[in-house]
């Protein structure tokens, strides 16, 4: 396993449990907040000496890879404030769904969906950047833990570059995702059924009473 | 197993397919179609002398269960055509989804998604019909023939009347589905979830390239 620098963008629940692993694996990452002085975006640094936090530029700037891990409806405010230039040519890691919780039931409808996506936004905004999709269908803590769950189960995976996915494929083997777990669905666009997998996924977790969930594919 | 008067409504691949194995175990069906003349559905009950092919409204009248196997952006027509006489106190099981492929990549976007769904539709138009959302998540030789796939895989479901959905764990445990492994989501507002998941299903069926897979909920 080679050290790698990483930008986390966002602070909050998803992004801490992230970083927190990765700092454990021995990654050089900065978690970016929008106020990178906030209780949870501080006490985090406090509490992982080798990590550090900053602002949302900080983290761009810093990562080789940087994780969007901020609230989906605010992620593409979070990237402009990051900065394409921040940005280029870098990994983007799309674990973010665009979940609209001011709508609707608690369970809350998607703000773009059906025939777009945030990752298409994300790359289409950003072109030079190299969107992955990945992560965004299991809990933080399953993410980072896959033998949480017992036996095998699946992760999906979307981009238009394949040397990213390979990076990606890479960190999320370090995580504890063997390569045959995680299934590529190909070309951005799929990242359309990974987020409008959401409400499914919601619903179980609704049934089940736990996050810790994930489905396995079965095929004959 | 009790035979059990049974009425498809759609004489497509879905529809034949299923109609072709609950006649095999022995149930009652009419098939309705559009137009009951139509090779497809004359050509079906031809080869299965215990079942009929009829008009929707024949189907409808016939079954104690109803199965709607339109296609997803046909159903509210197909229903109406149907008539909400022939189908009030009845159980429809609706396995459709509403993909529309006049729009799009050959994935199809969803007709109606995120706030509403196919099922939530159909029992708005017909609240004297018990809706069942189920089995839209296999394909259909999944559906008849879960044995297709090795180990466990999970099928889910959801509506609004407890006793409904007892009537569909029934049927679908002649069809081959464990009751353990059948998930009740709950209420029909989680058809939203069933059908909004098949995006993901498209994508994973592209990456696969096979028809003949599922999903096997894992959990701790």
């Amino acid at each position: 396993m080679v050290p790698m620098k990483i930008g986390m963008l966002g602070s909050g629940r998803v992004g801490r449990t992230i970083a927190s692993r990765l700092v454990e694996l021995g990654h050089d990452v900065v978690v970016g907040a929008r106020d990178p002085d906030s209780p949870r975006a501080a006490g985090w640094a406090a509490e992982h000496p080798a990590g550090r936090a900053g602002a949302f530029r900080d983290a761009a700037s810093h990562g080789e890879v940087v994780v969007n891990a901020t609230a989906g409806t605010a992620s593409l405010a979070a990237l402009a404030v990051a900065g394409s230039d921040s940005l280029a040519g870098k990994v983007l890691v799309d674990v973010a769904n665009p979940l609209d919780f001011t709508r609707g039931s608690g369970r809350g409808p998607l703000a773009v969906t059906n025939d777009d996506s945030l990752a298409e936004q994300i790359q289409r905004a950003y072109p030079a950047v190299r969107v992955v999709k990945a992560l965004n269908t299991v809990t933080a803590d399953v993410m980072v833990r896959p033998e949480l769950l017992p036996g095998p189960h699946t992760l999906f995976m979307a981009g238009d570059e394949p040397a990213a996915k390979q990076v990606v494929v890479g960190l999320l083997g370090e995580l504890g995702w063997p390569a045959g777990d995680i299934l590529d669905l190909g070309g951005i666009q799929a990242a359309r059924g990974m987020e409008m997998y959401l409400p499914l996924w919601l619903s179980m977790m609704g049934a089940l009473g736990t996050t810790i969930f994930n489905v396995h594919l079965v095929r004959s």
